[in-house]
Order: structure tokens, then sequence, then C-alpha cells
């Protein structure tokens, strides 16, 4: 971490920031500029808060050089995390295909497009029994319900299954029910929420939240780990930015930036990032290319009645030609699909 | 409701269309363009979701007309709402000042700053027991023993206090120790949490998100309204751009905006929105000339020794000096303060 | 176009609206909702200003139907553009590369990069004479003694040269020297020099805006078009959100739906979107698969001496690598590489 | 400038780096952490470009400590600037009010507006000749004819006029004819007209672009300094954001930020940040007790019938109403108006 001084600081300040420095345990690192005078810490800086040193008015800046994340840091783990889900993997060699409904309807609707997104080679299926909804008025999920209704389409197919957890209070059906939890996009920095997935063993997948840096989800997956489960996929899903011809702004550069700055697997879902099913088989593709670990797909089998993102669902013939062009992608690719 | 077809939609698909719209309780309006056939869909809306028509290929766009929130709807409810807590209000006349710390770290601290604050003219105290922090390993707040200890500035000071709810977990302990609930931005769309504040009737002071759209903020609210709690105070405290000078943007004008849209009061957090000492001056000013209910203020006795956001925090004598500016312009602007 | 009139408008105002519409030339479509009374507006509509219309007072919202551009709108030109620089082809089923140096530095840089690129497959050479800088004390180009350079290099490999214009002053000197005029992301605004490109023949690659949506940027287009231009090119750059690990945010969707929205081809600059040069070859291949039309990578022979954007230069031999897997990936494509 | 070297960067890369930043001219300070060697440059960098040093492959970042700015610096120029324009006064104690329509139509028009405005208080007159369009089918102003009738408004009021520049062509002919040239958002980084403006004398209002930071705002007008022009106002009027309700999100912290970085004055446009005429008042007041040095307000004797901006367009009366209101408001911040 680096201090930067105001230009013209009374000397007795500085003495006093370097002491500061030294009652944190590190060691200071003097810098004379032609305009600024700047402090070095040496040593164990990363629990330290810049916000409470940039408090003295005497500090123009201070400036992290030492990453804030540690157990999700590749400098601390240089190798690839592959995280296990039964006899299935995620990341290493193999391209995970997660595919479902936005949300559980029936019984008929989720065995039937398991089924078929099993046979177009899916290895896991997605589906929401509890929905964050922006309008209350909006289907809010069929909840417990939908969860029942998963695990017969898991029975029926032995696809694993995913679903996204709103709340701790059901953390521990979750636990029960599903093969992979999913921590959605608006819970990114639901830290109560995030500190309980830490202390179970099951995959999580932590979508990045709309307006979140890469540096703010890699801290959150921090609180998942910290707290004892290393189990994290992050999610690249699109950012806020001001272009509203599509839902979101896929981010799709986050792919080979977090795996550079982390050993965990990054999964991309274009479907929510675009917003649009003819946007998703190009998405899902350049996902492959840049180096993601897999994707989450949107599969429903009548969109135009689906309860919930109908316009981003793709049906099951178009997610068969999308699953033939990522198989021949994988093969330049070297991933197993 | 309006749904603009495709170019060259086939007559059969538009058929197909005004049957669903009739299905929906709906009554059509269609109208011919140039290029594209227009749906108006003439009836109660608000639960229709737009997604679900956008998911027909044959659909260009669907587009809002009517609001989607209805009870936080100033159309609906033309007055002012003004919330009471105790014998102080927030709303109409009244121009409510809540100040203190970040977050509750001592006795001795929270009482200080409490009477300060009072003794400045503060109605409402605010003060961190649980703190959402980005990284695990920062100060995360005294938890159940910041709230005990708010409870002693409280009965010190006599001043009503403010503190942000994290999970559903501590509801019914928030429910009896304080006096307003805070939501944070971060947990603006933790529906959940929106629902179960939504079934007391405690008033809540409800954060914009980051990355929120002022609509959303409004259908945030409309989860807790829609179950039963209409005490909800809006707070503006920035929202994420691309300057990165302050921590956030403050977007100030959405206070005119939502007091048009929205008979609920809004208030403004400059301290968060800037993240720097220095402007929260100004911008509490602002807030007061743009027509805000009310600022939330972040003051330490000692901001360069605060366990966190001392670089946004003013001392009391800079907080003295602020009220006495907020007082010249309450003449000019009518509100009481 | 529709006008959404405000809940309650006097009678007589929407009749004055209804005959407003009538003097603009169009006819009216009415339709009364629960709240709202909408106008829709039946005839051509693209030289109205929406803006116009919504300055009176009882009009709540102005919303387009028609899309704003005509000339670059592919639903009335169905078939892709194709643009011809000699006997290289942008667009259709090629796969335009565009290799070179962010500036061109001497004869023996620029020469020796060309003859590089074009060895491992380039099909143009890209290089800048006059450079838009953030700084006035940046290197600014060599000006027109670079434009000198780039033709000695175009002498001695046969590449078509590509350099930015960035004012009307060089036209004619550009018309003269350059085979592809180059418009930068900073001026993709300054309508006074899109008209003067309109009234020449020779192509033009626009860049996007770093704020610009993309109904922006086809209208920025349509300036050209409407001048008589109609060879544009296309090409996303990034756009400037708040995540700053990276220079910009790579819009790659923004491919497909520009080549869905017009007939023009686009092409990709992931050297300036990402501003890091391990993030050039992930990218590039994934415009490769969202279907775009080129790419355009900047290549130095010694980033580290670069007289600007080294970081994000590859090495002649890194570029070599990058084709090999354009090679592998336009098979797939079914591109021309 | 602080160069942080990746962690394992071999010793014999350091010792080149080391003498590279010899070779530039500067001074090494080494400071080796725990996991990163860091070197610090002591001396002038203004000229050092950081992008270079960026571009070998062992600099993990590069870091200013220096602002990147000079002339515009406060840091060299403590006292505030004031820029006389006749008889008249932008910065220091004087609040400058500019006023006028958002283009000239028409003699009646202009010298109708330009008397309201001047019974009312303004002090400048605005009035665009030459109108930057999104679309190409949008009016585009009068043009020079624009500038002859602003010559006979300002003739029979005594306003100076203010009006935008777009192209150097006209470059002689505005400082032949307008008091203030305007240097529109979309060509803030024209840097090749930045140049020319920079020759002249003539005051220069220079608008912030609509994504620019306020670090290239600053150095958007150290182009026009370091060329020889020291009269240059900033103008904030509002940054592309996520929000859409309003048609840009105004950042007035922007204002107090700007004047602790820069020693001139800035101003601040209400109407076109808002883009809806009833948020004018609010901002505009908003903006003098931020500290701003003057407003710029569209006023228009027929809003609905106006050729551009109607929308955000205020009547004579109304800007009555609100030069009450900041008359009020200048006697509490000691502004003259």
């Amino acid at each position: 971490m680096i201090i930067v001084m105001r230009p013209k600081t009374p000397p007795e300040e500085i003495t006093k920031m370097k002491q500061k420095i030294l009652d944190l345990g590190c060691e200071v690192h003097e810098s004379l500029g032609v305009n600024y005078h700047i402090l070095g810490l040496i040593g164990n800086t990363s629990s330290i808060d810049p916000d409470t040193l940039h408090a003295n008015d005497y500090v123009e800046k201070v400036i992290h050089v030492q990453e804030p994340f540690k157990k999700v840091n590749r400098l601390f783990h240089p190798e690839d995390t592959v995280i296990s889900v039964g006899d299935r993997k995620i990341g290493g060699d193999t391209f995970a295909v997660i595919a479902g409904p936005c949300s559980v309807e029936s019984e008929t609707q989720i065995v039937g497009i398991a089924e078929a997104v099993k046979k177009s080679g899916a290895a896991f299926l997605r589906g929401g029994a509890f929905k964050p909804r922006s309008s209350p008025y909006s289907f809010q999920g069929l909840r417990e319900d939908g969860l029942e209704l998963l695990k017969i389409a898991r029975t029926k197919t032995g696809l694993p299954i995913v679903s996204e957890l709103m709340s701790t209070e059901y953390l521990e059906r979750f636990v029960e029910d599903v093969d992979i939890i999913q921590i959605g996009a608006r819970n990114m920095q639901n830290f109560e929420l995030l500190k309980e997935v830490g202390k179970i063993q099951k995959p999580v997948i932590l979508k990045r939240g709309l307006s979140s840096t890469i540096e703010e989800l890699l801290l959150a997956a921090e609180y998942i780990l910290a707290h004892g489960n290393e189990n994290v996929i992050f999610c690249e899903r699109g950012i806020r930015t001001f272009e509203n011809y599509t839902r979101n702004t896929l981010d799709l550069t986050a792919v080979p930036v977090i795996k550079k700055l982390s050993h965990l697997p990054v999964i991309v879902d274009p479907s929510h990032a675009a917003g649009l099913w003819w946007l998703v088989e190009p998405m899902a593709k350049a996902a492959m290319v840049v180096g993601a670990d897999g994707v989450m797909i949107e599969v429903h089998n009548d969109p135009a009645n689906a309860k919930c993102d109908g316009q981003q669902s793709i049906k099951p013939e178009k997610f068969q030609a999308l699953m033939d062009s990522l198989r021949q992608l994988a093969v330049i690719q070297n991933k197993i699909i």
C-alpha cells in the first residue's frame, strides 16, 4: 500500500503518519518526489482499511499494490481449481453446459426440458424455484414446490440441478435438495448470505452483480472461501451500462481477466446478459473461445408462454444447434464438452 | 402497454397475438403504420409481464405506458406522505437531519457523537451495528453489541435511532430496538428482505442501489408497500458511473423526479455518495434546494481513527457549520429544520 | 411514433395535438387507455423531432416505433454491403484483418511491421499519423510525415493503408494518400467531419464513441451515407463503463446487433477496447465467432519502446499465433481470411 | 509516478527498468514489498507516457502521483481565475447567468428572448447557430445566418453572445462575431479544434463530454491553455449513465471537485443535463449552492414549437421566477448576480 501525502504537508504530520504505519505492524518506506511525499507500507496490508488512512486530512491518495483478495488469488494458488459435482466437473479441460428454463412451472415442463437438454448434451439442469423479480406483481416462482419438481427431473434424467438461493432461511433445504447453489447478481453483495454459504461444502455459482467490478466479485467470493467453502464458480452475466438495446452488456473480457487473477472456474450466462434469444448462440460461442469453463443457457419448450424471461429463452431445437456449434469450437479450444 | 410487431409479420400471427391479449383480460386497439403493425392493450396491464409478450418471435418491442408501480405512485395518491417517528416527522414541511458515525465503535464514541449532533440540531442518530463491507477482512461491525450501545445513546439524548438491517434473521431484534430500519444499497433488491420489512410497521429507509434506475427503486418500495408497510423513505446515495474521483456519482436530479413520481419522502446521503468529507457540505446544501426531505450525514469525533469510512466523515464542529448553512437555506425553502 | 398524453389532459389539448400531427403531414390514430390517452402518428415520421412534441406540457412521453436511421437500415436494404478496397473486400464472406502500430514512428519501424503482418496474413496496414491524445504533452504523431512513411510501407508491401483523419483540414490529403479513412471514437459525433467524409467515395471506418449507443453509431453513419458516401464500416472498440481493470468494456454483443439493424460491415478493435496485450488474442477470436467482418490489431515490433499504446500492442510473433487461431475458426465460421 | 513490477520479476529486468527510468531523466527510488517490487520515479514525469512503461511485460501497474495537467492546476496557480468579457465577469464573486434558446430561429425570436432574459437579469445571451444533432434529418441550425441574428440581438440588448463552434473552418468568423466561444460536449476531445481555440484570446466555454472523467476535462482545457489561451470556463452538463429517466445525469459534485483541482471558473447547464424543463429550476439552484460560477439556461418563448430541445426549455416567466430564486440564494452564498 502506498500513501501519497498532500503537497506542503507539515513534517510533524509526516512523522505522525509514519508512526501510525508502524503501529499497524508495517514497515515504512519513504520517498520524496518534487511535489509529493510518498510513504510505502511494507508488510501484511491485507487487513488495513485504506479508507481509514485516507481520512487523514494530509493524505492525497492511498494506492493498493497488493490485491485485497487472498484465498481466491491465483498468486497464492497457481493451478486451476476443478470442482466436482458427482461424476461431473467444472473447470480444467471441461466445458460445462448448464441449461434449463428461467423458472420451473410444472412437472411436464421441467421434465420435458430436462430430457431435451440432456439429449443435446447439457451436463446440468438449471431451473428457478425462487425468483428475484423487479416487480412484486411478477411471478415469484413455485418456491418449495419448484424444488420438488426439479428433484423429479433429476431422478428422471440424472442431471445434477442448479437453482438460486435468495435467503439464508432456505439454506438447509437447498443443501439437501440441489447440487449447485446459485447466488444471483442482486445478492452478490448480500454478505450475510455469502457467509452462510461459506459454511457449507456445496458448490456455489456466484453471479457478478450488475454494477460490480471484477475486484468486488473476487472479494465476494473471498467471503465464501474465507468461511470455509472453496467450491466457488464465477458467472459473468452482463453489467449495467448506458446501452439499452440489450438487457445488459456482456463483459466477455472479464473471463480471461478473472482467470488470470483467480484459480476458480468462470462460466458465462449469455441469456440474461443479452436478454434476447437470437443473441444467445453467438455469445455462447464467444464465451467458449475467450476461455470460459462453461455456459448457462435458458431453454424453454414454449418461450412465448414462459412465466418469465421468455424473450431470452431458446427452444430445444435451437439449443441442439448451439451444442453442435460449441462442440466444433471445443475441438479447437481443447475442451471436453 | 403497446406491442410493435415486426415488419412483414404474417396476418395469422397478428390474429394469434390479438387473441392472446384478449386472453390476458385486455381489449386490443389496432393501428397500422407504414412498416409496423401496432397493438395497444387497454385494461389492467400491471400484472402482465412484458417479457412474456416479447418472447414471441414476431414482436419487435413492447412498450410500457402505465408506470409498473401502483402503491408508491403519486398518480393514485397525490398528497405527500409524512412519516411519524415518535414526535418527529419525515416528509412534508420538515427537513430531517440524521447524523452519526458509519459504525458504532464504543459507548464513549456513540454517546459522544450523539450528544454533539443533537446539540447542533440533528433529529435522528444513525450508527451502523451490522456493516456490509466489500472485503471479509474489513471490520464487520459490533453487531448485537452495537445495537445495545445505540440504545444507550438514545436513552441519553432522546434521539431516535436508525441502523441497517442486513438479514431477516435479525428483523425481530431490529423491530424491538431501532426506530427506523435502514435497507442498504446492496440489499435494495434483496426481495426476501423487502417482503419481510413489508410485514412490519416500522419506518424503513430504502437506499437506492448503486446501479438501480429510479423505476427499480420505486418497484423495490412497492414490494414493501404491497406487503403492508407504507412507511418507506427513499434515500439517494449515489450511483455507479465511470467517474472515479468520487466514490459514486450523486444523482441529485433523482430527488425532484422521485417526488414527482411518488408521494413518499426522499432523503439524500452525501457522505456515501461523494466518499470525501470536504464534499459533504456542498452536496447536503444542494439536497435541500432540490427539494429533499432530509439528509443523512456521517459524523465522527476522530475520523482518522474511525473503523470505517473515516475519509467521508466530518467532525462535530464541521457538522455544526453545516447545520448553520442548512438553517439559512431552510428559510428560503420554507422547511422546518 | 406514439405520443402518450398525461393523465387528465383537457380535451382541447388533445384536439390541438391532433391538429399538430396533421400539420406535420401524418395521420392520427387515437387510443384511450385507462389512465392515458395515446396518439399514434401514421406516415413518414423520420423528419419529426420527438423532442419538439415532448415540449408540450401535456405530453408524458414520445415513443419511437420506426428506427430513426434509413440509409444504413437493413429493413430497406436486406442484403449485406461488401466494400471493395482495390482487390480486397470488407464484408460478406471475407474476414478482414487490419494490423499495424498505434503510431507511425520511422520508416524502419513501419516498413518492418508492415512486412511482418503481411507475412502473417494481414490484409491491410494500419498506422496513426495524426494521434488524438488525452494530454497535450503526449506524442501527437508524425502527422504529414507519418502519411509519407505509410505510403512507403504500402509501396513495399502492397498492403492498402488505414489511418485516422482528425480534421477536415487534411481531408484532401487523406483522399489522395490513404485507402481507408478512419474516424476515431472521439470524433464519432464530429458532425462537420462526418458531412465532409460523406462527400467523398473513399471507404470510412467509423469507430463507436466511448459512450455512444448503437443507435447513435448508426445515426452517425447515416450522416455519411446521407451526404453520398455509402462505404462505411463500423468498428466496435469498447465502451466506457465503471469497470476499470480494462481500458474500456468491449461490447461484443453489439456486433450481431448492428448486423441485424444494418447492412454495413462491422469490425472489432480488441486492442483499444481491452488496453492490455494479453487480452487481444481471446477477444479477436471472440469477434470472429460473433460474426464480425474483421478485426483491427495493434502490432509493434518493440512495444516497450512504442511511442503510444505499447501496453496493448502485440509483437509480430504473437500476431502470427493469433492469425493461426483465427484461421482455424474461419473454417468453422465459413469465412475467408 | 510509481511502477509496480510483477511478483517474481527476474532481477535483470528490474535493472533494465531502472536504467530506462534514468534514461527518461528521472531518479529511481526502489522499494521491496512482500510480493511486489516497486520503483518510484522522482523528477519531471509530466511528459512520460505511463502506457509506454506499462508495455513492459514485467510491469504490473503504473500509478500516477502527480496530476497530469499543469497550467489548469490550482497547485501551481492557487488564486481563482476571473475571466472578463467586456464589462462583465465570470468567476470570483460573480454568478454569471447565460440564457437563451437552444437554436436561433428568426430575428423576432432571438431578439424577443434576448430582451426577456435581459429584463430578468441574465448577463449573457446564448443561441445556437451551428447545431450538433444526432440525426442528419434534424434541424442543423441557421449557421452563418444565425450568427447575424445573434449580432442583431446583441446590438439591441447589449448582451454579449455565446455560441457553439463546431469546426475550425468557422473559427475566424466566430472570433469576429461572438463574445464567448462554446465547445460542445461532443467536441470536448476534438483536439484539432482545441488547439486552434488555444491560439486565440477569446473566452471559451468547454463543456464536459458525456463520458469524460473530470481529469479528461481538465486535460482538454490544458490543450487550450498550452496553446496560449488562458480564458477557459468549464461547463458541467451531465454525464451518460444507465439512468434514462433524465437525458443525462448531472454530476453536481464535479463542481467543487473541479474548483479544488483547478483555478478556472465552472458553470453548469441544467437544461441539457436533465432534458426536462421542470427540472431546470431545482438543478440551477443546486448549482449555485455547490459553488458554481454560473449557469447556462435554455429559454424559449414557445417551447412547443421550438426547432430543438423544446422539452428542456423554460418560458420567460419561468426564467424570471428562477432568477428570483437564484437572487435569494446569492445573498447566502455571497455571490453577485
